[in-house]
């Protein structure tokens, strides 16, 4: 009986989160270096008066960026929402921000629930690196090759095995199943470069660093325009190209 | 006669320049800190294997930014302009670009041939501050009482007596002479929040921030909106409102 009262006295929160990766170590918790979990983590604790375990979506690499992470937690009932946000956002580095909080049903898991992602990476083409946006764009003065970088790009769309755009993850959680459905890796042009749109059901370890990355070997002629197919075939990380910088990419939003 | 000879063997150039101001003590060579000039100057004199002074169109506070700062130079005639434009990207921090140098007439001067400026003031108005944007922008989160703004706005536009929008310069060199023609302050919308843009022949030292300043002073109704007028007339700084914060503003070009 205490048990079943102490589960209905809680309630679990989701929050979305935007930060600049720049100077963290990455979403997740590491032995080295402070992740932004840990530091959301901590002041949710702080604020609560409670240890608090902080569940994300899923990790973002350090130097990654983030306009629609998401995570959830589980505290006290009684909890002054908007207070709490307020004070989240006062005690939090400037780099982070929770854009909102909300309770949820308890079968909310931020990871588990998850129907897709988008993310957007970056390319900034100018001839001469722009000091505004260098730290989320990556800097690719090669324009006239875009057209061969749009056409490959479609040859990744459909449900596919990704492992050759998969790196091992750090930890023993290894996907078995590396089969996963890319709907969208949409080219668009922004002011002072493109924008890689990718929307999946869900993303291995560093596969959208790994497409792209693979992309830009295709556009600087280091990889056949038609390769695409017989990486994907090869089944080995290998076979495809490099692995795009960190600071290009985005985690815009987790769909539910 | 060798004296003209040396005259002759001397080339001027034009560079236009792009920083992010956020790490530096300003344009202007200061006593404390490290100015942008300093900076570019020490790069050319190193490249050019001889003592370089470099000349702005005008200074620029600590943590103010630019898109099209103008300087110029002299060097020896014989110079390659390419390979002088990359080696200095090269050289220099990757918050200063130099977007492009090119020579001018010997007539030239980046200050006083200059006709007119452009600058940018972003005001950022979400309710939680973007991590992206917080050091080119002013958070400014009352988007309800733009319209005061927009309205007072048209107030500062014309030939007038700006004295009372003018900081006393660190230096010496005053500007006697207040009256400016302030020929646009639009008021342009942008994603996340509004951007005002200034276009005069001359602006006095902090004029752009004063006059932003007396502007938000106005929008949270600290001083009255039909008062600008009166402070002009003022010519006095004490009557008008404060001094906007630096990272907000953008030299956008320098019109010759």
């Amino acid at each position: 009986m205490r048990h079943c009262m102490n589960q209905s006295a809680m309630q679990k929160y989701k929050i979305v989160i935007s930060y600049n990766g720049t100077s963290f170590n990455g979403w997740q918790v590491q032995a080295n270096g402070l992740s932004i979990q840990t530091i959301i983590q901590r002041a949710l604790a702080m604020l609560l008066r409670q240890p608090v375990d902080l569940t994300g979506s899923g990790r973002t690499d350090a130097g990654v960026h983030a306009l629609g992470q998401t995570a959830h937690f589980t505290a006290a009932e009684k909890i002054d929402q908007e207070r709490l946000l307020y004070s989240l956002n006062a005690l939090l580095p400037p780099e982070i921000r929770i854009l909102s909080l909300e309770p949820v049903d308890d079968s909310f898991h931020a990871r588990y629930s998850a129907k897709g992602k988008i993310y957007h990476y970056r390319l900034h083409l100018h001839k001469v690196p722009d000091p505004f946006t260098r730290l989320y764009t990556t800097y690719f003065p090669f324009p006239s090759s875009l057209s061969l970088l749009q056409e490959a790009a479609t040859a990744f769309i459909g449900t596919k095995d990704f492992t050759s755009f998969a790196n091992e993850p750090h930890s023993g959680s290894a996907a078995k199943d590396a089969v996963r459905t890319l709907k969208r890796l949409d080219v668009a042009e922004e002011k002072g470069g493109i924008r890689l749109e990718f929307e999946a059901d869900g993303f291995l370890y560093k596969m959208v660093r790994n497409i792209t990355g693979t992309l830009l070997d295709i556009a600087t002629k280091k990889l056949p325009a038609d390769s695409v197919a017989a990486i994907l075939e090869a089944r080995d990380r290998r076979k495809a190209g490099r692995c795009a910088p960190a600071q290009g990419l985005c985690l815009i939003q987790v769909l539910y």
